[in-house]
């Protein structure tokens, strides 16, 4: 069977020996004369599982001992709320930049709970730049600054870490493991794992011990960190299945060589199809070029009537899931860790081909 | 390979067919060119799916036009929440029947939000025992009644419905879909799917639509019924796999005859179970037997020390997780839908052969 590309933007591509792996375990789980969709989350085949992918994600991402790991249900949309109700102890205001379609999001979200200070706001360059962080307009009374640094519909990736006196928080979605980062600079990290970490149904969140414990009283008690921490996640029944998923995709990211091998691997895979983009006269992408996303890279055509013949042909070609987001129109390739060069370079193939047949 | 049978009171055993199922099409998903994993829930693919699946479940339950059917994140434990978030409605008490351990959890979540009134308590009896409904107290002036019709630690099952003026909610995670039910007798149905519905990771809830649109507002905006239904589960992205699952083990109830058949086929399976256990001198059940579960069924054994004995020569027969819960202690059979009625006479010979041998 020739290779398929999947450029979906979430649920996204996982590497072929992660499915292929899946499958052949999937009606016994090593010991456990079970499917590992069928055993006991408490059981000791499950909990060496769970054990094992903390582990390997605090060995992948460096994450200092004073950092809680969670594996939570409800998606990033959740932490929207978790964040607030965690983080607010007391004040009344938040800093967040606006920088595209999910940090609105956030924001709407927070907006539940506190008074909102937008400190950038990218709205009227369409998401297609960030200032300057010196032009940030922070409120040093807020509880917390909350950022979105890689914004997965307009494809804008910040490349720095804005320096605050009070806790970051960050919604890493769509580019955790993606490249290294120094988690310590965080005060939460949290990210849904269906791009870069597994299938959808769990989400990650990593916290400093010290912000736990001081949630307003009145909200859902899943919602409260403390009650995840002190459980080890599974005060309720986890997704046991996104967690194996998640364990296997960890599993492979190490045998990669880790974020250091991955992070160069993905800015190759991004330069050679920006290179494409900027060196023709057919394909655009509208993001300022310092702030263009490692991870999500949409582009219009030069006639945009012909979207449809596109994604058709590269279909045709297995090249799936390229529809741009309906408020960018055009094309995105979604390019996360799962996809390979080869996939980039097919990709890079079938424009050049359609550029000439069209343009 | 021999037959494995697996007790696991949840997650628990799924049909071997289903398994299969989902092993043969885990790479390719219909003409989806990808693992149904990695497809965008937003797609035609899933969405075919989706409208599939709760078009199913409404066959399956007979569930009325007026009421809406969503797939959630979050286990039962986070409907413990959205249900006085959206069903309070200004009042400030609710009902609550504390028939066992997960009737107990849902009282303490109900209590961060209004005065519940315990209208029947079954501590006292150890959860072996419901009072009847004549005996049950009532406040009219609450805003719902909630009650757990199947307890699955304690072993402990409802033979009745209530009748009260106001809105009932069941928790019916360890038993929807063993039986029939008259769906229009109840305000909201609510279950977690790792017993009869397929893995962890999605909450399927069945909502009388006149009951959405009045939830608090200062909650997170995902633990509104209305944010939900407006956006048919997909407000931010579902557990795409755990929907698949359910859905193709729907499809698998549907062909096994519907609700009326399994229901005869659980009766069966209980009864055989329940008669050994009576007609032993070696195993008890200490549930008042009007009220003996059909899911799960707990037993000691006449000397609990030989209780690993037990476990250990079950397991080398192919009976696993058959280990009662820690506060009930001795053994559970938890013989949900997918426990085949070989099963249940495989695990009753063991028994008749351990009593023999121990007895």
């Amino acid at each position: 069977m020739k290779s398929i590309y999947n450029f979906s933007a979430g649920p996204s591509m996982l590497p072929t020996c992660v499915l292929k792996q899946m499958q052949q375990e999937l009606l016994v789980y090593g010991n456990a004369k079970a499917s590992v969709m069928e055993i006991s989350h408490r059981g000791p085949d499950f909990m060496q599982l769970a054990h094992k992918l903390e582990q390997d994600l605090r060995d992948l991402m460096s994450i200092p001992k004073n950092y809680k790991v969670l594996f939570l249900q409800g998606g990033a949309s959740s932490q929207f709320s978790m964040v607030p109700i965690n983080l607010l102890q007391g004040k009344t205001k938040a800093n967040y930049a606006n920088t595209g379609h999910w940090s609105k999001k956030a924001i709407t979200e927070a907006q539940r709970y506190c008074k909102v200070n937008i400190c950038t706001d990218s709205t009227d360059n369409n998401y297609t730049d960030i200032a300057d962080f010196s032009a940030w307009n922070i409120d040093n009374n807020a509880a917390y600054l909350h950022y979105t640094p890689n914004e997965t519909i307009a494809g804008l990736e910040f490349d720095y870490i804005p320096k605050v006196d009070m806790p970051l928080v960050i919604d890493m979605s769509s580019s955790i493991l993606s490249h290294q980062i120094d988690v310590s600079k965080f005060g939460i990290i949290y990210a849904g794992a269906q791009k870069n970490i597994g299938i959808s149904g769990v989400t990650i969140v990593i916290i400093r011990d010290d912000l736990i414990g001081k949630a307003m009283k009145n909200q859902p008690i899943l919602f409260d960190y403390a009650t995840q921490a002190k459980n080890d996640s599974m005060y309720n029944t986890p997704t046991t299945f996104a967690w194996y998923v998640a364990s296997i995709v960890l599993e492979w990211l190490k045998k990669q060589g880790g974020l250091k091998t991955i992070e160069k691997i993905n800015k190759n895979k991004a330069k050679k199809l920006y290179d494409t983009i900027d060196n023709s006269n057919y394909y655009t992408n509208l993001v300022a070029k310092r702030y263009r996303s490692r991870m999500n890279v949409p582009f219009l055509l030069a006639d945009e009537k012909l979207n449809s013949l596109f994604l058709k042909q590269a279909s045709d070609n297995n090249l799936i899931a390229l529809k741009g987001h309906r408020s960018v129109g055009g094309m995105r390739a979604s390019i996360y860790n799962a996809m390979p060069e080869e996939g980039i370079d097919s990709l890079i193939q079938f424009m050049h081909k359609f550029e000439k047949e069209n343009g």
